[in-house]
Order: C-alpha cells, then sequence, then structure tokens
C-alpha cells in the first residue's frame, strides 16, 4: 500500500499532540511537516518529551505554518488550529490538490447564516462550506471517500450524534424531546494558560458551563435535522469533570412510538453492529470513560425505564481520539483507501 | 445555652467521620460516646488521625453500641449506620426519652410498601415511619422543632428536592417532567472495600451507575408528590467522578405556565431568600462543588432555554455536610433550640 | 478580649484566600479591608463565591492597595504578595504602627549578600531585615510576642525547619548529612494562569523541579545555621505532585552520635510534647497529607534504620495553613495576646 | 519471522491486564490462553471491557490454571500471580519445555536465605534461583537470551538499578551512600479490595509506607551487590501518591571520586546511549512520568550539586509497563530472536 505523506498544522495543541502521536505510528502515512507558531524551530522531541523515544522526533522541526510550502510536502493535511483560522490554509491546500482534514468548527456548518449566529462573525469561505463533508465515518462513510475537504467532528457532538441518528432515521423518538448532558475532562478546554483550567480550580470540582448555548449546538441540531428531516432544537448541557481526557454524554429521549429493546437493539445493530468503533455494550455493562480513552471506540448503552417510559441512551468516548484526532486519522484512512483501522486501536 | 450530650452509632465511615468532627467542634454539644463495632476499644485519635490533635480525641474510645447504654449517657444520638439497622436501635432510644436523627434510609419513606418494593424485605419498625419527621430544615423546619425521630435525608434527594419542591409548590413546573442527572464524589459509595470504589478503578474514569432505577428514587418522589400533590415519577440517571466529595446536580424541567426569570427568581427568593444554607446564585454565575465543599451550603443557580422553552436548574452540596452530617447537625440545633447555624458553616 | 483590626495586602491568590477564611471566622479579629489590583471594587463574595455566604463576604470590597489608607484601618496588615513588592507596603506601615505580617519571601533572610545571591537582585528595605522576626512559633516565640514586622516561613521550610532544629540544637545529627525530598501539592505555585499548572499538565503527573538551588534553601539554611551553630547546607529536592494541598517531606539524616528511640523521643517531646500545632505520631503511624490538610497542624514521625545507620524523619502539613496563612494566623495570636489556637484548628 | 504462542496465567491483576494488552497487539506472539480462578469461564471482553473491541476478546476465555494444559498450547508462558505461588507452575512448565517468564517476586533473589529473611518462609523452589536469569535486558541481555526462567525484575527495583548500576560498575560513587525515595501511583499496589486503596483514601493524599524495611530492597540490594562487587545496603523510602501509574525514584548519591558531568555523562551514554528504552534527558529536562506511562521507556536525568558535592539522580517510568509487564515482553522479544522494540512503544 503506498505510503502518504502527512503534515499537521497547529501541532502544539492537545488534539495536534494526539495527531503526532497516531501518525508517528501509522502503518501507511509518513509525517512530513508539523507547524506551529509558538514552536517554530524546536524539534518534536523538544516540544513533546514523551515522544523523544521515536526515531523521527529529533529529525522533524516545527516550521512556521506556510501553505505554499506545505503543499509540496504533503498529501493530506491536518489542521488542528483555533476557530477561524482554518480557512486561510484551506483554500490554498486544497487549490494545489491536498486533502484537507480540518479539526477546527471552521466548515462543520453547512450554513453561514448559524455560523455567524453561534460565531458572531462572517465565515471566512463560505464557497467552501457546501464542499466540506462532515468527518464523522460510520454516518458520512462514502461522502469521505471523495472529500477534498473534511471538516472532523467536535468532541460533544460526536458523543451525542452517534447515538442519536440511528434512533431518529428510524423515526424512533421524537426530535424535540433530545436533553444531552455531557461531562467532559479538562483537555476539551484545550492547552490554554487560564486560570480556570489551572489544576487547583479543577481537581475537586464539579461545574456547569455555557448554559444553554453552547457553540457546538449549532453543529449538532445541523446534524440532527438533517437525520431527523425536520428543524431539531436539543437541550445540552456540557459539565467540566477533573479527569485528563473522556465525555459522558447521558442522553434523555422520548420515543415517538412504542418502543422495546429489541426494537431499539435492531436499529443500533444495523446502524453499527459492524462498525470497529462504536462498542454496544451488552447485558449490565454501561459506559466508562476508562475503558475507551487512548482508542478511537465509542461506547454505547441504553436503558428504557418502563417507570417514566423515557429512553436513556449513554456514551463514553475520548475527546482526543473519537472526539477529535483518532477520528480525523479514521476519516484519513477512508479517502486514502487504507484499512480504515490503521494505525487506531 | 444548655450543652446537650450527643453519641454517634456507627461512626466509622465517611457520615460518621464528619459527624464526629461537626460534634468535636460544636459549640453547644458535647460529644460523649460513639460506638462502631469494628472499632471498639480504641480512640477517636486510633481511628481518625487527623482528629488526634482535638483534646477528646484520647478520651473518647469507640464503645460496641448498646442502646440501653446510650439512653443513659446522651440526650442526642445519631445514627449513622447502613441502610436496615437503624430501627433496632432507635426503637428502644425513643422510647427511653432520647432524640434520635437518622441518617440512614430506614425511616425515610412514610409508606412500608413503597419501603418494600426498592428495599426487597419488609419494614423492621412500620409503626415509626408515622411519627418520623424527615430532615430538610427548609422544607420541614417547623415539625422538626418537635420530632423525637428526624430522618435526616439522602444526599442525591437533598440535591434534588431543594431546588424542585419550590417550583412544584408553585406550580410552575410540570411535575412529570423532571429529569435529574446527578454527579457525585467517591465518597458517597461509603467505606467500603470493593474492587468498583479503589483508586485506579475511578480515578481517570466517569461512568453512570443504578440506570434507571436507584433506590433513592423512593424518598425523591415520595417527597415531590407531597410538594406536588400528585403522584410524581422522576428520571435520574447518578454518575460516579473522581472527587472525594460534592454532587452537582442539573435539573431539566418544563414549564407548566409561561415562566419569566423574575417569577422564578420571585418563588426562590421567597423560599430562600432567608435560608442561611441555600445560596442562590446571581449574574452569570453557576454552581461549582469546590465553592460548596466542606460546609453545608447548597448553592442553586437556574437558567430559561428560550431556545427550547424548558428550565434548567443546577445545584451543589457536599454530599457529606449538607447532604449527610451537616444538615443532621442542622437538624439538631432545630430541635434543641440552639441557632441553627451553630457548628456549621 | 478585645478584638484587632485586620487588614490582608494582596488576598486574591491561594494563600490571600486562605487567610480571609481564617480571619473572617477568627473570634477576636475584624477583618476590615482586602486590596488587590486586579479584584479592586469587587467583593469578597464576587472573588470567592466559597465566601458568599459569610455575612461580610457582600460588604467587604477589594480596594487598591494603599498603605496610608491601612495604616488608618487596621491594626494588624497581612501582606500575601509575590515576592519583592513587600517591603513598598512594610515600611510605611510599620511605621505607622502597624503589626505586619509578612508571608512573602522578602524579609526572611538575615543577610542582604544571601538574599542577592538567591534573588538576584539588591534587597529593596536591608534595614528591616535585621528587625523581622522568622515566624516559627515553635522555635521564635518569645520574639514574636514583641515583633512590629513577623516573616512568616515557607511552606517548604516549614516542613523541613520543625522536624531537624530540634535535632541540630541537640547535637544529634550531622549538620552537613541533611536531605530533605519533598512532595508539594499544586497550590504550591500560587494562582498563576501557566502552562505549566494545567490540571492535563499536572494530573497523572509527578515530576521534581527547581534542582539542585531551589530559592528556599537560602532560607533554609540560615535557620538551620542558627540552629547548628555552623555553617550547614543541605540537599534539597522539591517535587509537584497532583494534589491541591499538602507537603510531605521525608528527611535522610546521619547520627552525630549513637542513637536509640528514646533519646529521640526525648528531644522531639521535650521541644514539641506540648505543641498544639505538631503531631508526634505514635506506634506504626506515618505521616499522610490527608490528615492535616484543612489544619495548622504539621505531623512527624522518624524510624531510625538499624541496616544503614540512617535516621529517617517524615513530616505532613498543609503547604497554605500551617505552611502559610495558619502560621501566620498563630504568629498574629501571639503578638496580640490571643490564645495561640484561636481560629485555627 | 515465527509466530510464538504465548499464554498468562494470573491475568486479571493490573500487570496481567497490561500483559493482555500489549499481547493481544505483538505482531509476531498470538496470545493463546489465559488463566484466573476468580474469572474462569469468562471472556476477555467480559472481564476487560477496554479490550471487548478485539477480534479475539470474545473468544480468548479464561481458565483455571493447569500447568500441564498450558505447557501444551503456549511456548511462553507469563506468571502475573502474588508472590509465593510461583514455583507451582513455574516447575512443570519449564520441565515441559515451556520459557517461563514470571513477573512475581519469587525467583528474583539468588540467595534463599535472603528469601527467607524478606519473606518469611522458606523459598518453594530454591533449586530454580540459580537458574533464573534476572529480566533487566540493559543489564543481563546475553543471559536472557539463553534464559529458560526469567524474572521479572520489581517496579522500584527497576527504578533504582537502571540508574545505579552504570555508576557503581564504574566505581563513580560510594556504594554505601545510596538513598533512593520513590514515589509510585496506586496500581502499584495491585487490584486489591482493600480500605487503604480505595479512592477516598488515596486521592488528596501522600503517604510514606514500608518504612525502614522494604520487600523489595533484598533484590535491590543484591543486583547492586553484583554490580559494586561488594555487599550494598540502601535507604529506601517508597510513597503512595494519588497517580494511577507511574513511579519517580529521586537518588542521592555520595561521589566516590572527583565528578564532572562529562565523567558521568560517559557511562550513561556509553550503557544506555543505544538502549530503546532508556531516555537521558538533556538539558534543563527533568523526569516526568507523564512522559513515560503507558510506554517501556525509563527517563533519567542527573544534576551534581556543587553546594554539597552529592550527585542527585532521577528516574520516571510507567510502574505497569517498564516497572512489569512491558519489561517482561521486551525479554520474551530478547529470548524468542524478535526485535526488542515489537510490541512495545
Amino acid at each position: 500500500m503506498k505510503t502518504k505523506k502527512v503534515a499537521i498544522v497547529g501541532a502544539s495543541g492537545y488534539s495536534g499532540e494526539v495527531l503526532v502521536q497516531l501518525l508517528l505510528s501509522h502503518p501507511h502515512a509518513e509525517l512530513v511537516a508539523v507547524t506551529s507558531r509558538q514552536n517554530a524551530g524546536q524539534t518534536l522531541a523538544q516540544v513533546f518529551p514523551k515522544f523523544a523515544s521515536h526515531p523521527k522526533s529529533k529529525s522533524i522541526r516545527f516550521a512556521e505554518p506556510n501553505a505554499e510550502v506545505l503543499a509540496k510536502q504533503a498529501d493530506v493535511v491536518f489542521l488542528a488550529l483555533p476557530h477561524g483560522v482554518a480557512a486561510e490554509y484551506a483554500v490554498p491546500l486544497i487549490n494545489a490538490g491536498c486533502v484537507v482534514i480540518d479539526l477546527s468548527a471552521d466548515f462543520r456548518l453547512k450554513s453561514a447564516d448559524i455560523y455567524k449566529e453561534f460565531y458572531a462573525h462572517d465565515h471566512p469561505a463560505p464557497e467552501l462550506l457546501k464542499k466540506s463533508v462532515y468527518g464523522l465515518p460510520e454516518i458520512y462513510r462514502d461522502q469521505i471517500k471523495k472529500a477534498l475537504l473534511v471538516t472532523s467532528p467536535g468532541c460533544y457532538p460526536t458523543s451525542i450524534l452517534l447515538p442519536t441518528i440511528p434512533l431518529l432515521k428510524a423515526g424512533l423518538i421524537k426530535p424535540a424531546s433530545i436533553i444531552a448532558d455531557s461531562l467532559s475532562g479538562v483537555s476539551g478546554a484545550g492547552r490554554k494558560a487560564e486560570l480556570d483550567y489551572l489544576f487547583v480550580e479543577c481537581n475537586e470540582s464539579v461545574r456547569p458551563y455555557g448554559v444553554p448555548k453552547h457553540r457546538h449546538l449549532s453543529e449538532i441540531e445541523e446534524q440532527l435535522s438533517l437525520a431527523a428531516k425536520t428543524d431539531v432544537k436539543i437541550q445540552f448541557t456540557p459539565h467540566l469533570i477533573p479527569v485528563n481526557r473522556g465525555i459522558l454524554t447521558t442522553l434523555y429521549l422520548e420515543p415517538a412510538e412504542k418502543l422495546t429493546d429489541d426494537k431499539i437493539a435492531a436499529v443500533y445493530k444495523k446502524s453499527y453492529g459492524d462498525e470497529p468503533f462504536v462498542r454496544l455494550l451488552e447485558g449490565k455493562s454501561l459506559p466508562d470513560t476508562k475503558n475507551v480513552v487512548g482508542t478511537n471506540v465509542l461506547e454505547l448503552a441504553w436503558r428504557l425505564d418502563p417507570r417514566t417510559g423515557r429512553l436513556v441512551v449513554m456514551s463514553a468516548e475520548d475527546n482526543l481520539v473519537k472526539g477529535a484526532s483518532g477520528q480525523a486519522v479514521q476519516s484519513m484512512n477512508i479517502i486514502c483507501g487504507f484499512p480504515e483501522t490503521a494505525g487506531l486501536v
């Protein structure tokens, strides 16, 4: 299988770090360049001591990001940048023939209007919104195969969309009833020197935030509306908990019809029975982030509550792997024709 | 003010430990006896090194629990026992004229039938169920004043009842709509040598459990039904998170009428505006367990979501203080005529 | 007992926060002013939500620090400032007749030369170095009683000096043999927005730092030299561990003579047997930070190793209480003639 | 390269779990059997949900341990058993021609007398002590190649021996001067349902234990004595810190001669410059467990202290990988002629 050359723009955050890790050990990808304004000139080994035993960690040096140079070096370019700056690199890289996989929120919405509503400025490259493919392989595998620009989903959205889309498509739940209560590890806030994310402020603490209108809602609701074929608004409460990695989402749903465990099981089996990265739990098992951290797997379980009539669905994922960099690599595998599980566990 | 003599039966668990701490420094209570089968013969200082600097820690020794002896020693007896064994001590102590404050679930239900449904055995002293007063001072202060047996609420129930009862009483929310998503520190599981609660099994992990029919539901629903004057069933999902202490509950509620922030604020202000241990957060503040751990305070905030029409209410408390031992001391203060905040912060 | 009016300059860091907590509940002190450049204008309740239930939290507002104003408001002023700026306030406050208790390192050294060696700039008020009293009550109680300027010891120094000074004074150990291996919680680094102290960088991590010449060495060695009556240099390695609060120090010492447990016990009993805030552990007990966090107590245990001939001494303290603010309040109690344990546990 | 069939006896503890993980993904080993008394009959997926996405997790079932059966199934057998029971399996397996790699302490000592001194009972198979090879590849690679029984080193010993053996062999340090201060994550205590290792007892706590005569001393001192060619006794203090995985050891050493950084660097470079799993840190870098957790790498740095004349050496490792299962797989790779880094990162 032909090796592809890959580069990462903005490789110094937590998602970037996991991308470096996954790509350094990928059997069919060769990491050829990493960029970072703040670390330019330093080797991978200097910035990430944990990779210092890898043979390439001393030869790969962070460069200033430059789309023209990257286009010559790489077949596939991952953008792991803060929101709002991805367009600057995506446009020239795509024009130069690179596959671009963007981990930011910049191209996740189809609608430039909703982008403006949630991000409070005009979209910098609205023409690309139509071209981008939402990089949730279990839902959009066929489109990803042919994509030039993959917009990799956010961590919260992944944990909410995978459990709900099959139910909505099958008409099993009421679209207006969706409540998503999510708990995220602190790496979800990024590697930012802010008081709120100091060890002492997060340890022995749990707190909701961004209530009631978190930015990720726009992306979640657009995808849910597509699945439900109707406009969907959901209730979403993110909480910060003192773990490094992991998201646990509990969903409260109202059945659209009389549901049984068999009916739900059938829908999930059909959707995910053969998926390597969705694990349907059986028996009494419930999701636990410690069973998925470090992997690209999303765990999923559900309970029909006979007392209330509601359906409770729970998911667990590693926010930096299935919720970010692992899923991005999964998309790369699909586009490049590699086995979808290559370089992922 | 006349000092009361107090004793603790079953003082070696986490709730018992906090009770010891609160009573050792209480201005109007004198701790005269502690009992524990497993620690009988040892001093407080030996069992709890952290109290070893307290002058009484070397003179107070754990005794075998004996109701007859305790009745002679103490005016007020706290029972911090596992579920199912409190009746054995409560009956003779009450008969001997002691005030009994029970921290177990044994007397929290009015209905012996519901007790049997949730605890799978007959109630050992059903006649006491009628006499016991539910020890939630903000709701039952007047009854607590005259109680001989106070049944102190559970940690999850406290975090759910205080936010919802005023709304139900005022008719602002639909009783059938209540969804409570709760996150608890590991001390909530008690000091039990079980694999599930080992450091390595809890750290870097978050998981739901007891879905969908947790035992605390019986107590929560009985109280909510009383407040709503109709039969209430709720959705409740507890989760275990890696902190020692603290419960964060997020409630999803559907308005029964057109709600405004002013209307909700008015109800909460009327109910809790003068309460020393309920803190209504203002402005952008949201509850955070780190702001209440070590105190008897419950933090409370709400958000009306104009997008979905739902009301989201969030509370934070220390599961061992307001959720257990602090609230029990608050009841003692009321019964004994002490200032309600004595010995509590 | 006459209440004293107290103020805190620089009350927004972790030590300042604990000072606020201790002084708000102190039976003989009245907190009258807090200052902070960054929080000026805000109330205590706004800056520290955890104190919002205290009646004074809404009436006390942070002010810009101003020595002239403070001198009129307060009898005792605590300085909880970063190193290097305490002199600016200490000089005018002392001249105006206030008692000043400084928590920074600015006045801890007697020698302006050593200050310059370790802090790389001239001391701003060398004349005050002679007047300041080192605020370690167990060693300098008599001098503290009459002090106008108390320089409260650092957290690491306290954990090292209390275990070693009695041994040095009694001539039991070789002064050149002292090795101190210390483990500190992250609050020791202060409330600073730096990447190194983010939750994700500290959790699931343990690391040494500042090897081999940490600034606190100057203060430790000056005090040890005074006790040993000879110039002492020690080996000191601080480590950062993922807890909020607590320092555990393990000391490796070589006996100067044939030692026995009885001889060591006699020295420690004589030094600390009646001290309320030093707990000599007995039997098999070893120090554990969880037994002292939240208290002003230092736990101390030792083991003579018959295999190597060395003496191993271990101490545990709360870095923010006995290692900072609690010890400062202890000094205030001594100066003001309050019971030494007032407001402390 | 010919695949070897491997089995694990006692695969339900933390070391066993990591062994399962490493062997499931090993390119040249095929995991054919796992045993566990308590989990017999269950699949790997049931016991370890985190491996449930691996294709073999549902076909491999835990069996009762039976040496005769194992000898027919496997070429290499790992023993991950509690101390004292490994001999029962090792003897028949070796006799049947299997390679045995034992992770317990049972065969780590050459001297049956020292075993009895530290373990308080006679060694069950003293004749095997002579045949076993100490599985520290960086020191005993040639002997491991031909070994039938590898006794894989303990976690603390690995963290102490790798830094000190080269210095002792080169005569750079005084053998009697070695002080090892070690900090270990809680997984080092094993998956045991004991109160001491509950989350609430370990979180926000740090404590020394096993002072001054920990069992691992016997193994450490035997190896150091071999390196120094003289009888060595060391000072060793283990501490428990609230992390899941990782050991940080700080060593205090006295030079045997005038040392320079160059001299030390030369010795370490010669010993470890080409070792894939020892990382000599450069510049200002110091070891940090978060840089090695999940890998088979030991990080090592040193500082000569000009003020005291001592040499301080620091190491970091993952106690379950380089300190246990990873190192055992490294030995397997050597014996079987696989690349030494196969299946390890």
